[in-house]
């Protein structure tokens, strides 16, 4: 006889499976902010026909308590429920569910007195004991006493009061606050939930490089030179200032002008080649400044209620300390020197990578973590990193779980242009954000396709896209060809598809002097100083304040989910709807994705989805231009001119009364 | 520093995940036979540019050693891979990957030399000291020796030779042969996959109750008396005889004819109330026999190459040893009387339910356990179960795989007809066979819906569709309105839609008469003795054995997954089609739903899915009547009588030559 495996414990009564969300089988934690709820739902069932009862329960890991909301059965075996989530920190939920032998009870006794049956003396007597047994497990002295009061009453009801006591809503509420778990099974393995701070949902970034932000032609700005480029994307709305690599830029090697492989005395140099005598990845270069001014700066980027984004790009330069400190991390040829960067047949002479399975590669991961925590120390909170996916997948998720578990504050942007499941596992591993192909997805087609996987499967549990319309490595074609209307048009759609996102300098003066024939800058400031007038004129900071200053206003854009796209009669214009659950803040987007023509035609406003009558008027006001329109129904008519108005974003208002003379919205 | 967990191991470098078969993450087995194969699916990647391989693993759960294969890559990181199982066993599978250093090397090195690079001696030294590790890992004396030959002659090859070496392919397969799996990830769980005889997927049942074998109107058959019952479904081409239960009938509230709670003396009661003076689940019915009768008969049955099935129903009448023995196995009442089954109102006095949570449940589960082992101990290697959906999933669980440790031939057919994801759950669980909705999927619509969920679906890899046209609880409307036609309709759907099936007897002779207005029969010979002329006139037994030797014949109706539904003018007429992988076996079947009419249309056959040319003729052959026409292209006309001729099975013939005068056919 093999009873071991029966002695050792109880095996399941109720089957709870086909969890969702559940990602790779629980491999993968989900992803909320503070605030944010979660739908959780899964089929629960048993054998016969007991009555089940579950609960949603969830904890933030480490804490012995749960806490716990009763699910409710929806169709064919599926139950929801849903849990709320108040702390940035790691969190577990799990679903427990049982025989619920008193609603087993109360449906049998129904029947049984509904079938006209009035012998039911032995029932009686088994919910009396039901009741008795759930008094003596209350510890509440109240409830026990009110329990004990209700199982004497069973015990000597007829029938008739029997069907009375059994549907009395006192009894089973006081009945499942102290339901009988002996039985009960619980969901394994327990799903982690990261909750985010809310910044990793909703901020607007804007980069630039510290050496630019005076726009001075020959010279470096310092640290101590920011604060006006700061001040500036502080007005047009932006959150968050995000920095390329401020560490020392190697000598050996480095690359001119227009990546020239050779610079001429002066050359600012690029500062991702990390590394010289100054020192390595927990050092600033000195033509910044010092790590002081760095840190004054931190607290200046912090009283204007912003904050400071890092760059973390694990290259280094033939002159960085690791390079004779630990040799060994690198790759070497046979002859012993450290091979350079290759992508056959181009050379990257200026910098060297990392062998992440190095034998030595616990101190190498370690010291990598530790300089994640020494810029942590130094105030940065989110970091953007470099090319994650040409590095090992493991060591993220190490890393990042080692750097949160202490810091759950800490964001990680993961800047990877890649294969799109190598982008889905970077997002599963844990980066709170995500570079996506928004870049790339210009046509009506392709951002709905795109946006809809986004948003609408399973990656909007674990992937979140930061849309960025242009970065130092890419100028797109679009924005080369399709000048201001462009720009425009790009700022609306990064900044209303969905909740966080961003623009390097030099976006807001419609800069798109590309290298011919590809989609880089013409004299980029990766390699030389760049002269600017950050106020010159066809600038759109305008435009981008005021997307900024509705982002904000409007809960609907601060979500990501609620994105839905909607038919419009003309395959130039996109349209798309934010609206919040209970509706309070609905807002319509419509843009002309044609960078040179006037488009119109007649959109389909969803009205049943916003319970808005056919036949009742509402206000639809362009928060852009202040503009309102009445419409009604769903088909109404709208024309965008680029230059003038690429796109309306309309709040919907609803009829709230008369005047006498004029209808009025609210 | 937390390097604790970095320091016990190593992890992983390749992303290995959304595996596909992969039931609930793991947690169930996938379902095959001996001699099918099983194609297995992965993402697989890795950071950066590197190459990777990967291998399937397989072995019998419990062996060191593993069977492999390599996988192949497809588009977008997805690889496949196939695995083949030849033994009747608990198996395991998983994939290994690692980053293949020569295979980068290879690639590089064309790279390189493909660009122009002539001055390549690090790169070939670099080859060459791979080459050289590989044969220090060779355990094969003359592989080694090959590879120190291929090492020398890199290491002094000009860059024109080595590109030579870099391609050539016995120093391909000497690398594939000896890999580098230092670095190699395996994935984790490792997924079960219980291998089933073949019989678990292929085989035709026929049902009849050992009492009724001579059809006598006053009295019982005993077992002794069944060959020429047995003879008779062996001559129709069934394979598997499954009894309802054996056991001593109760006398104790013993139903009379047609359910009626009172029975005369005589009445030979219910064989689902089990157990009395003369035993319980381990005992046999003495009106049939005697235990040594029983195994007589199963040799006998095992000599005609047949095999019993036996009824586990587990119901025990109020005189069943088990009340006295195990009291604590029952539900009590509160006055401390045994509760017999109810489904409210209705009541089942003469059956007792067991208590799976019962405190004593350790026992009575083993109990349970050692009932199955006792009949498989008498030669019984078939166990129709009844109602496992009252039953806790976790004993049934538990309860499979302790039997099928020791006795992987011991099939389980689940006679759950119930909701769908309970259904779903106990085939996952661990049940070989599963009743279905078959009885009520009729029109085209439901028929085609269905079939495609059951072996197009995930479904596929665990829940095998058992197809019963009638059973002795289930007289379905169809058959009762639709006459003869009807029962020649439904036979072909049965035994072409899925390859194992089953009927009750007298079912051939088309008996339908039922309770007015239920889908039950009347005179059941569950609760009497049954008057039937085995060979009655409108039989069907010539066409149900033609299909019987069709199936036999043709390996297309043997497999499960390669069924296919083809568009056909006309919405009572069902075409599909079932092809081996090869296509040396097409068959194309015709039905027409319409038990009344003669209905036509034109048929559209998947020509180029069986690499069919558009002008090639081809010859269907009617399997069942021998009839032969010529066709081509796709679109073809059928025309179908529900009395003469309600189906064509065709089996396609391609054209192989002209005799001069006439095509030729194989």
């Amino acid at each position: 006889m093999s009873t071991k495996q029966l002695t050792l414990e109880r095996l399941p009564t109720v089957v709870i499976e086909n969890l969702d969300p559940f990602l790779d089988g629980g491999r993968y934690p989900i992803k909320r902010v503070v605030g944010q709820e979660l739908k959780i739902s899964a089929d629960v069932f048993k054998e016969g026909h007991d009555q089940l009862s579950a609960n949603l329960k969830w904890r933030k890991v480490g804490q012995p308590d749960w806490h716990q909301a009763p699910m409710r059965p929806l169709e064919n075996d599926r139950w929801e429920g849903v849990c709320h989530f108040i702390e940035n920190a790691l969190h577990e939920f799990t679903i427990e569910a049982w025989e619920d032998h008193f609603k087993s009870w109360q449906v049998e006794y129904a029947k049984k007195f509904g079938a006209g049956n009035t012998e039911l003396r032995t029932e009686l007597d088994e919910g009396s004991i039901l009741v008795e047994k759930t008094a003596n497990r209350a510890t509440l002295k109240q409830d026990k006493e009110q329990l004990l009061t209700f199982s004497k009453q069973l015990k000597s009801a007829d029938a008739h009061l029997g069907a009375q006591l059994a549907k009395n809503p006192e009894l089973s509420g006081l009945m499942a606050a102290w339901p009988d778990l002996d039985l009960r099974t619980e969901f394994h393995p327990y799903v982690r939930v990261v909750v985010d701070r809310a910044e990793a949902l909703f901020a607007a970034w804007y980069e630039f490089f510290p050496r630019s932000a005076e726009g001075k032609p020959n010279a470096g700005s310092k640290f101590r030179d920011c604060l006006g480029r700061i001040d500036d994307a502080k007005a047009m709305g932006f959150d968050v200032i995000y920095f390329p690599p401020i560490h020392p830029i190697g000598f050996t090697k480095r690359k001119g002008k227009n990546n020239s492989v050779t610079s001429e005395p002066g050359d600012p140099g690029v500062p991702y080649a990390i590394g010289s005598q100054f020192g390595g990845h927990k050092a600033v270069e000195p033509d910044l400044g010092t790590l002081d001014d760095f840190d004054w700066l931190v607290n200046q980027v912090r009283s204007r209620g912003m904050e400071i984004a890092l760059d973390f790009a694990i290259n280094c330069s033939p002159d960085h300390p690791y390079v004779k400190e630990h040799p060994e991390w690198f790759f070497h040829r046979p002859d012993g020197t450290i091979k350079y960067a290759e992508n056959p047949p181009k050379k990257y002479e200026d910098v060297y990578p990392l062998n992440f399975h190095t034998p030595d590669w616990v101190n190498l991961w370690e010291e990598m973590k530790e300089v994640i925590l020494f810029w942590v120390q130094h105030g940065v909170r989110i970091f953007r990193v470099d090319n994650p996916h040409t590095k090992p997948n493991a060591f993220w998720e190490w890393m990042i779980s080692e750097v949160q578990r202490d810091h759950p504050d800490i964001i990680f942007l993961a800047e990877a242009f890649t294969r799109p499941k190598m982008m889905k596992a970077l997002a599963k591993g844990g980066f709170t954000q995500s570079y996506t192909y928004f870049t790339w997805r210009n046509t009506k087609w392709e951002l709905t396709e795109y946006l809809t996987e986004l948003t609408q499967t399973e990656m909007k549990y674990y992937f979140r896209g930061n849309f960025f319309t242009n970065t130092p490595d890419i100028l797109p074609f679009l924005l080369q060809a399709g000048g201001r209307p462009a720009f425009l048009i790009r700022t609306v759609l990064a900044a209303t598809l969905t909740t966080v996102y961003g623009i390097y300098s030099g976006f807001e003066l419609c800069e798109n002097v590309p290298v011919p024939g590809r989609e880089e800058y013409l004299n980029s400031e990766k390699y030389q100083f760049k002269e600017r007038d950050w106020n010159a004129p066809g600038n759109i900071k305008d435009y981008i304040t005021k997307l900024n200053l509705i982002r904000r206003h409007n809960r609907a854009l601060r979500e990501y989910e609620n994105l839905r796209f909607h038919t419009v009669e003309n395959e130039q214009i996109l349209f798309y709807s934010k609206a919040t659950e209970a509706l309070e803040n609905i807002i319509l987007v419509l843009v002309n994705l044609d960078c040179f023509n006037t488009q119109s035609g007649f959109a389909y406003v969803p009205i049943e989805t916003f319970n808005i009558d056919g036949s009742e008027p509402y206000q639809v006001e362009d928060l852009i231009t202040g503009d309102k329109y009445t419409w009604r129904g769903r088909r109404n008519f709208v024309m965008l001119d680029p230059h003038t108005r690429p796109a309306h974003v309309f709040r919907v208002r609803r009829l709230v009364g008369m005047d006498g003379s004029q209808i009025i919205f609210a």
